[in-house]
């Protein structure tokens, strides 16, 4: 946790550069405060095929779901949720101004109960601090 | 909202004009009269790797979750999901006939209060009504 | 009804046989008892643009997703997880001896008032059994 995913119509690819935009959200995610860092996993979903909203082909969309653990209560969840899609939107400014587009953003909370994981990179990131 | 992803297995582009599929959906959310227009996006995920039932090849999927927001009653998402998924399993009765096939569609209701958006195609469609 | 979706950093292509990856999930789902064999599909989500952690380009992720339907009690999903998470985990023990790596594994379930299904794999499968 947290896992950021976010979906995107194909044809954006000409419009952003996806690599600084999931790197934008994971410097975001990191600035919120609420995250360990080494849990932090940012993705992008490329859609090929897409229609939205009356069909129009130069119409974009992208759509960023969050999933994070249990522990953290609304009013903090939604600060964080705010400084991270205010940054995103931000970014996106170009996209809203040169078409016709569509971002959101949701947060899903996992079940604790039935929630596994492995990590070894929360140990690698405190042996750098410890060496650096 | 809404939002409609498809994961499926690789297998069915020989056997489905996934473009086809999205719009069909596309067609259908609007048909059901509760989503508006310019908030629909469809997509389509194709999943090069996948393993089905016995883990025979020649086997293929569609799952299709709908994400969508608060503010609709049960009767009414069940009948909604009902005409878009009738919809869409008419459309791929070629695919069941031909082969061995599993197809679902769940729904998932996004939290208001951690849910984002900017979206100018609301405003787009607008002025093409005005205008056109 | 199941549906496991694994989402990965492209990085992985060259450290993992994800088709031996999604073939071992499903082995492991089909040994936990739980589900009929029709039901069980599996799936891998390659992404091409991803931000872990600190953001090093060397850091890797695979993150599994599990929905599955109502009707199963917590002890039982809980058994059921642990086996398929201990499964892939082992599976995955080079990649985590060979880098910094997080593996995740969360499970939803789906809402049966607003589900739909069909599937041909089910009596495909008793046809196999008969005739076999």
């Amino acid at each position: 946790m947290p896992h950021f995913t976010l979906e995107y119509s194909g044809n954006l690819d000409a419009r952003v550069d996806m690599g600084k935009v999931v790197e934008m959200v994971r410097k975001a995610a990191v600035e919120s405060g609420i995250f360990p860092l080494g849990g932090i996993r940012v993705r992008a979903v490329r859609c090929e095929h897409y229609a939205i909203a009356d069909g129009s082909a130069d119409l974009g969309f992208l759509a960023m779901v969050l999933r994070l653990g249990e522990g953290r209560d609304l009013a903090t969840r939604k600060k964080a949720g705010e400084h991270i899609f205010k940054t995103l939107s931000a970014y996106l400014d170009p996209v809203f101004a040169n078409g016709k587009f569509a971002l959101s953003f949701d947060m899903q909370i996992n079940d604790k109960e039935t929630s596994w994981k492995r990590n070894n990179i929360h140990d690698a990131l405190k042996a750098e601090v410890i060496n650096g």
